[in-house]
């Protein structure tokens, strides 16, 4: 199976991304509310074809294996044609990245060669309406029975959910409310069902559902080593930073926004490109930009050293949460909103508009801040972590 | 004709807008994209018959003579209900206004009472696609040919024009491009073409097209008295001053939608109701709610003060630009976005739904910075009527 | 007595504050850290002289009555020129306004009557170090012993001790701890013992004292009527409306710093003062300022409105904290925080010397989110008292 | 000489540094108004005893070569004890890295020797009074006269001046005024005057002076190669990176004296510790310090790239300004005081006091947006550089 996938040194990740953004994405045209970039759609299919769907997964499973820091421009230059397209292409790291390092390794290869293969995708089932992003609230439930794990409970949101081959769930003991687990659940087991779609403010083109579980019941050797809490808090280090580096796509492509329009725009008798207030503007969005790109790069490296350690699952583990990744999204959700927010004003009434494009970005990057934990919770997570414990801080 | 409205002293309008908002606003369906407010619609002909429809007016026009201190609550109101009804019910006094004050007398009673009567539209026409908002570039032209006034020209925005009975037209002399005229142009006046409505980000229910005039001909007595730019300034005192109480009353919903998700979730333990970082967001939300309401009530007393002069229509010439007025639509819209766009991260995943009202809020509050001068532009404004200039300094 | 004081029709204020800014305050050297304003020094004594010290008292004490609607000008004024003298003028508003209102009336005659005639000070001990901002938590105790009332405890900031003739103190029933008393305090009273002069940050030229009050012995007619909670809540409204217009004043002063500035400074080729950066800045800061000033005019109307009542001591206590007074200090407290922070940045080089007057500004202004009731307790304060219960809400 | 410099690998310096900081510098006295970091101050002469004064200087020279990046920790840890000892002791770079790079071979070894052995000090004399921060006004001029260079002029700041063995003069070409040079002045020359001391409002310790210049004469090879505005830029390069590491260290410093605050302080009926608006608060300084240090070693990284390049001179001279450079600045300066500024509210009214160190932190860390190009030279700059030139965007 490899052999239909170039070795790496032959084949420079980042030019494929542009060349697929700028052959294919560039020519997509703008998601309506009904579109889903799912496998079935033509996109995805040449994204796949073009060997760079899932491009996280491991060699050793048929994957490209690209770092997190590899990844950056990757999902920004997505993130610039279609933030939508970006965000399904990326979520499937959560729930892969908790496969890889704490599945049984028969089920982790058997599932993640079919992933790395077909360029499918997986969902995790962690959100839920009561808890909202109190996870130690969750109110999902396993139970042992013989060799099998049985589920029950519902779930609020899940990306690529009704796309996706297997679903990593996060629950809790039904007899013991402090022990969590992650447990894998392929898609057509009996007992799950999917909801009808959200529909999202922005980030057109993604699924997000919701689903409930009855009585599902799965092998036992698919559930996950480790407390499904700690095990939810790495996966989700990835993820987070992934969705850092879409609000920097989203970010230059404002950038971009705003440069075409001046140079098309006379403001007081000379081009608006010159005008000082424009400048001033422009170059404090291109500071905030650097700044975006430079907290992105600085969590992907924390977590590249992480994957690089002589035992990773083990490594990841003792982390949990990275300071830098949390740092990373709370940046980027609130340097990028303010950041477009500024630039929604700079397009005179066309900018509000419904069909103009820095509306478009308004809604997509307001995810940043929401999702996977917004900003509360991160904060708080923030202060018991790295400053009530003075050990870690710097 | 004013037989059929009852006297101000036995009609306190704030309770009939009131009235109206909770019996009939309040259970129109969420307006769709293609709805619009205007004659035909079912809720504003009930808003006309509740003698509501442009409150305005003057009574000896047959209108309610509301002033504007006393439209700040009812306008709050509706946006509380429906940001799109409450605009599209305001924006007439842009151009009535003007009428009002520097139309020829008979010309004024003709067009005024008719709309005092119908609950009927007006719409102005002032931006223009090269000119943006610096109206001085007006590209638009008349000339005089006998008795008559002709048009030329392209204008970009224009709200509630195709419902208009009649629009006021911003103007430059063809053959002095210093003379600038506002010029009342009758709907159905040939060579007067209505494009297709914009479809903007937000005010859902609200019609704004652009326009072209070809040899547009109107009576020249059409013609309103004074300098086109300092009239139409004139005339955006009272329709900025009542968008920045639709910016109130988008806090207001916001603060509500708040308080109704706080009652009914629970985090860590407890009522979000208690938690004390909540309190503090609604605290500080509570205080810039207020401060926005202060600067509406400080614009429109300054705007009454100068309505009820001897001579009001000299008396807003020589003032043009209200600096209070400019300073509420500033504060409103950006308290208002800032304040919007906090409380939209407090709703979790639910709150980026699409449906969520506050999706709604984040796109309808958007356009108080933007329309009918963006941020930038009154900065200017403000800074070279009002600060470069001394005397007129507090 | 009222002999020598000018009945108020034919003195307006404001020309007289004005006149005693350009006059004397102009000339007053900048206050170093040694200086301070109190009934010694020449600056106070010319103020007291002009009929301008206490100018609130009412006129049947023989004050000027001037409503706080009136004192808001004077004290912009007075803090353009001098912060720190302004604040030591304004803030025996504290204590006297609790005197006359709870106060027994010959107790209350007799201070205020002595305070109008000579220009003195009164001073307001209520915060202490343990408990903060939270009042409730007042560790100073009081207890009724025969005709007398006995004081204990340790109070921590106190603008004005030194120089006060008397003061008001909160305390707590020793013996019931639900009960607090407004006390009040005549100068020399034994036990009562000032500490050392606090050197702040800001506000050069007022003095801020500690004290501590070991079996301080007054008469049972010195108490206030009411809870002492409540009384203070009621006095404090006074006070924070005049802190939030020493913030207009001291934005005032930076808007014209900015000005002076930009007519004697080049930049790119031309005079600062045409460049577009600096003419938007300088618009958003007027914009600023005038929302500053327009919450000072709504929180003094409402504070008015109460006091012109029927029974004003009666519909303060029921109305305590007035909403808009907190919210005035809030706004212009975190706005004027920021319009100085900009405008800090504006000078050059220069700017972050010592001796320049933006710096001064800088330090000044802190005070009001701080002084008084820091943000995170008023924030706490609008939600629980007009947020929560809906019944209040606007 | 190198024989008393212990190797690096011997010698890790950040330890070092946080011994000195520990040792030496925790017991200095807080810095009053008169106190200057010079060669003759015990604190320095401990510095350079350690061997860390000026430890960015090449071994070659027997300096101990430590890269920018190696050198964020040492600074932001001499700021977190003394923010003006940080920068006296950075600031040399600015000057000496010119030298390096630019300088004639002999000169700058005899001169950079000198200062690796006595931890001595250099200046540079950049910016001017009409100039501001328009270098390419500068008004300082040069001719060549035979063998010798002539220099006449004034400027304005100059950080460690008074102590510095070396001048860094930019200049213009008296009779071309394209051509700009940058020329060592020893100290001691004749004709060159050093002004006093400018008081600053923070960073105390810290000595900034104005000079002139007349008919100043230095031997032809004094002066650097290349065209002195560029020469400077490629040095300021550097001191802004260091002086984004000083905010590092204020930023750190207000952290922990927030914590040390609220371990001792009782809020609402526990420890302010765990009262969730101070974890929220703290959550969120934290992730912006996280960020700071964040693009503090992007920037580094990338100068440091270019020191490690074949070519260092070439390289450095072709890029000029570093973007990340003057990004990180932006960022820390502009992060860093507003998290100062929200910290020194939390202090209650302890923290108004002058000599709280949250007041020093605020006077300190202002700095960062005013000194080696305010934040509006620098916005026009990243808009000139790398916004405009669509070819260096990213």
């Amino acid at each position: 199976m490899t052999a239909t996938v170039a070795p790496r040194a032959l084949a420079p990740e980042p030019g494929r991304f542009q060349d697929f953004c700028a052959g294919d994405l560039a020519w997509a045209p703008p998601a309506d509310g009904d579109t889903v970039y799912d496998e079935a759609h033509p996109l995805w299919q040449r994204f796949t074809a073009a060997g760079l769907a899932n491009w996280w997964l491991p060699t050793r499973y048929g994957g490209r294996g690209l770092t997190l820091g590899e990844s950056l421009e990757p999902v920004a230059e997505l993130a610039y044609h279609c933030p939508g397209f970006a965000f399904t292409a990326a979520l499937s790291i959560l729930g892969s990245r908790m496969l890889e390092l704490y599945g049984n390794p028969l089920v982790a290869e058997s599932f993640l060669t079919e992933m790395a293969r077909d360029g499918s995708f997986c969902a995790t089932l962690g959100s839920e309406t009561g808890a909202g992003s109190e996870l130690a609230r969750t109110e999902t439930t396993f139970r042992r029975q013989g060799e099998r794990i049985v589920l029950n409970g519902s779930k609020a949101f899940s990306t690529n959910l009704a796309a996706a081959r297997y679903y990593l769930v996060l629950a809790r003991n039904e007899t013991n409310d402090k022990e969590f687990a992650v447990v894998l659940v392929p898609a057509g087991t009996p007992g799950l069902t999917i909801g009808p779609r959200w529909r999202m403010s922005g980030l057109q083109g993604t699924a997000t559902s919701p689903a409930t579980l009855e009585n599902c019941s799965v092998p036992a050797i698919y559930s996950l080593r480790g407390n499904g809490l700690r095990v939810l808090e790495v996966g989700l280090n990835g993820s987070r930073i992934l969705m850092s580096a879409i609000a920097v796509g989203i970010a230059r492509r404002v950038r971009d926004l705003g440069m075409d329009y001046a140079r098309a725009k006379e403001v007081a008798g000379r081009p608006l490109l010159q005008h000082p207030v424009f400048a001033a503007r422009m170059g404090q969005l291109e500071a905030d930009l650097e700044s975006m790109k430079s907290v992105c790069q600085r969590a992907a490296s924390d977590y590249d050293a992480l994957a690089a350690s002589s035992a990773p699952a083990a490594a990841f583990y003792r982390h949990g949460v990275i300071k830098s990744a949390i740092m990373a999204k709370m940046h980027c959700g609130q340097t990028g909103w303010r950041l477009v927010s500024t630039a929604s004003e700079g397009f005179g009434g066309l900018g509000y508009t419904e069909s103009h494009p820095v509306q478009r970005c308004l809604r997509d990057i307001r995810h940043v801040s929401i999702v996977e934990g917004g900003d509360d919770v991160l904060r708080e997570l923030m202060y018991s972590r790295y400053v009530k414990r003075s050990s870690q801080r710097g």
